[in-house]
């Protein structure tokens, strides 16, 4: 009898474990401040909360504890057309240009293995998010990265920039997708409409498909400041725009994100979905569908008193300022973001901490690991949002911090970074 | 320039709707009494529904509202592994090999796209639940009936049984994975013991991984009635067991189950997920692990007390004979269900809802449709859970009814079998 010895499957041949595995693990086994994985660790707001609490009282209706509609529970689907129709300027259908999905990771997975073939280019701005890669590897497809430029000393993330010319030479008959993410993870750059009216023109030219990731739309400071790509003319019958309750309502563990876009371009997301997870969770989508029918009214007329338009913001820039001083008093020099819930920082300035580059590793991730290990600080070395050996070293001396934490953590955070700075 | 027409990618070229989405929308439009889909009507155990209510009380609480660790909620596999340890008998590793997922749906799509390579041969045991072929086919799997049969007059579920000596006729060299559904659907069949080593044989002397689908494995008469195939001997190390939080706690909407198996057998579904969902609900799955928590001392050592030994099958089993004397009373025959939520009816012998037959369509779609369009009553056709066209015909004199229902509707659907018995 042979002995069982099983051969996996080739999709999952070249797979590696993400960057997350390493640095949440580091940071829990050694106990650290975590500005690291991107999530809240402040209190999720009390009024969606609440709305999970409500659902909760009725163990009695299916409606909130039972399967519900596989595309996404209808009174989510009916909110989120409402929505994204006024965002967007189109009329969304709410049954037929929606699909609900176990976070905006899950829409990802969905339009790159439902879109993507082999041999298939895929355009990717970098630094990117990590997930992009291995999902378009994944699918078969080969991604192309735009790697944006940075000013050596650089203090907005709006500086970070796309040279348009050079990014079109790298488009080809093979070149099937590009990705947007805005804002940007993991600079924290919005970008301008005229940035984004540069990339639509280069979509419309050379026929392209573009995947929206707006993940964190509602976390500018000024709602106007948004411009949803999908909302400038021609684009929205190109682009799967992809949204998250998680970072919406700031709970990530709710694990709820949508795709939006037209009928004929969801289709083969919905092809997958049926055979993937089928249906999403039913008690955490009528909850969100609760909270954004309470929010949204305001957000259109009384944005004071929205959590979306500015309750959100607010507390959010408030902690930008807060953690772009410390970084300062701690002898780094922050890129401050435009929009979203993290920072960059260079760190080639301080005195300590930079004794064991010339490993194999890139020198960010070498010193996010002794910053964790010998200062108990846990941040995300950005190289990891980058493909070519070439760009990785001429972008390690970065650190990527979440800054959306509560005031204990921040504090915690300031006293490490304090005496760093007297170093 | 080129018209937008973009194409999309292979893998979802020969994709059909699932019977889910004809049969619910068809219910739904004619406001039918719903036997069709399987998910309790009946409230969720207020004990669960509390806990997640509790859960929504500490907006505070990351540990409760924000991303979890991605292999599962630490709590959640703590208690899974000492469960499944004692109902193996072997020692389950709760970090190795343990992945949570979103609903048993996702652990079978990781299963078979992280094990089934282009040809490789899936058996699978029919009548079969219909996402195993398209799941089998996305991965480029073929899959290979094993049909068990059924005499024509059968009253019980434990009737359906597997011609042994043909099956093993159908093993070759590309033969790589067994799938057993056991609590089985739709037929409600219990495997026994003897039935059960006979698989095992067969997987030993064929070196076959085994997929153990025992997401009904708690909706047993008597919790000893239910032999787990990873159990057997020496099958632990070459089955993947796959369970479901919502079939066992009643709550199907909120979509997390679970795939257990030895490190190396888990490693390629692990890398699936770290691009498809990378993590799952953290208030649900805090809520099932407060729930087992709860739960399984009582199911080990006061039986008369626990929810999964005594509370879920008195239910159900006084429900299931609710069900069938309805059934007879209404000239159907049922075919009496070992366990499980379903059962299978034969209507051959109503005098009314057969002259349609001699369409395209099986003659079981036929008379469901009928059923749900003119006497409001909705049922699942089984032959959509059979792949060859000569086992459809054979097979098309049956319908599917789900009995876990509130009274309301057990009683709705009462009067309308009472009346179709009439004529």
């Amino acid at each position: 009898m042979a002995s069982f010895a099983p051969v996996a499957s080739e999709r999952v041949k070249n797979h590696k474990p993400s960057i997350w595995v390493e640095f949440t693990t580091l940071a829990a086994e050694c106990q650290a401040v975590n500005l690291g994985q991107g999530f809240p660790d402040s209190p999720a707001p009390k009024f969606v909360t609440d709305i999970l609490k409500n659902i909760s009282e009725h163990p009695e209706l299916p409606a909130c504890h039972q399967y519900t509609r596989g595309y996404g529970h209808p009174q989510l689907v009916g909110i989120l057309a409402k929505m994204y129709s006024s965002l967007y300027g189109v009329n969304v259908n709410a049954n037929d240009e929606i699909l609900v999905t176990v976070g905006a990771y899950l829409a990802l997975y969905y339009t790159i293995l439902g879109w993507v073939n082999k041999g298939d280019e895929v355009l990717i701005i970098e630094p990117a998010y990590d997930c992009y890669y291995p999902q378009v590897k994944m699918a078969g497809g080969v991604p192309v990265p735009i790697v944006m430029s940075l000013p050596q000393d650089a203090t907005s993330a709006s500086q970070f920039t796309i040279d348009f010319d050079a990014m079109e030479k790298k488009i080809n008959s093979k070149t099937k997708m590009l990705i947007i993410n805005n804002p940007h993870n993991p600079t924290g750059k919005l970008f301008t409409r005229e940035e984004l009216e540069k990339l639509a023109d280069i979509a419309k030219r050379h026929n392209l498909l573009v995947i929206a990731d707006e993940v964190y739309e509602f976390h500018v400071w000024q709602k106007e400041d948004m411009i949803r790509f999908a909302s400038l003319p021609g684009m929205y019958e190109r682009t799967i725009s992809i949204g998250s309750a998680g970072k919406a309502f700031s709970v990530t563990g709710w694990k709820l994100g949508w795709a939006v876009g037209p009928k004929n371009l969801l289709e083969p997301l919905k092809a997958i979905h049926q055979n993937c997870v089928f249906t999403c969770s039913t008690p955490t989508q009528k909850g969100i569908a609760e909270a954004f029918e309470a929010d949204w009214p305001k957000f259109l007329s009384d944005p004071q008193n929205s959590y979306l338009a500015t309750g959100l913001s607010s507390e959010l820039k408030a902690k930008r300022d807060k953690l772009a001083k410390m970084l300062t008093d701690g002898n780094f020099r922050p890129i401050i973001p435009d929009a979203g819930y993290f920072m960059l920082a260079d760190y080639s300035h301080l005195k300590t901490g930079q004794e064991l580059k010339g490993h194999e590793d890139p020198a960010d991730f070498i010193f996010s690991r002794w910053l964790c290990r010998e200062k108990k600080l846990a941040v995300i070395p950005p190289t990891a949002f980058y493909s070519e050996p070439e760009m990785k070293n001429k972008n390690d001396h970065l650190v990527r911090l979440c800054y959306f934490k509560k005031d204990e953590t921040l504090e915690a955070a300031e006293k490490i970074l304090k005496e760093l700075g007297h170093h």
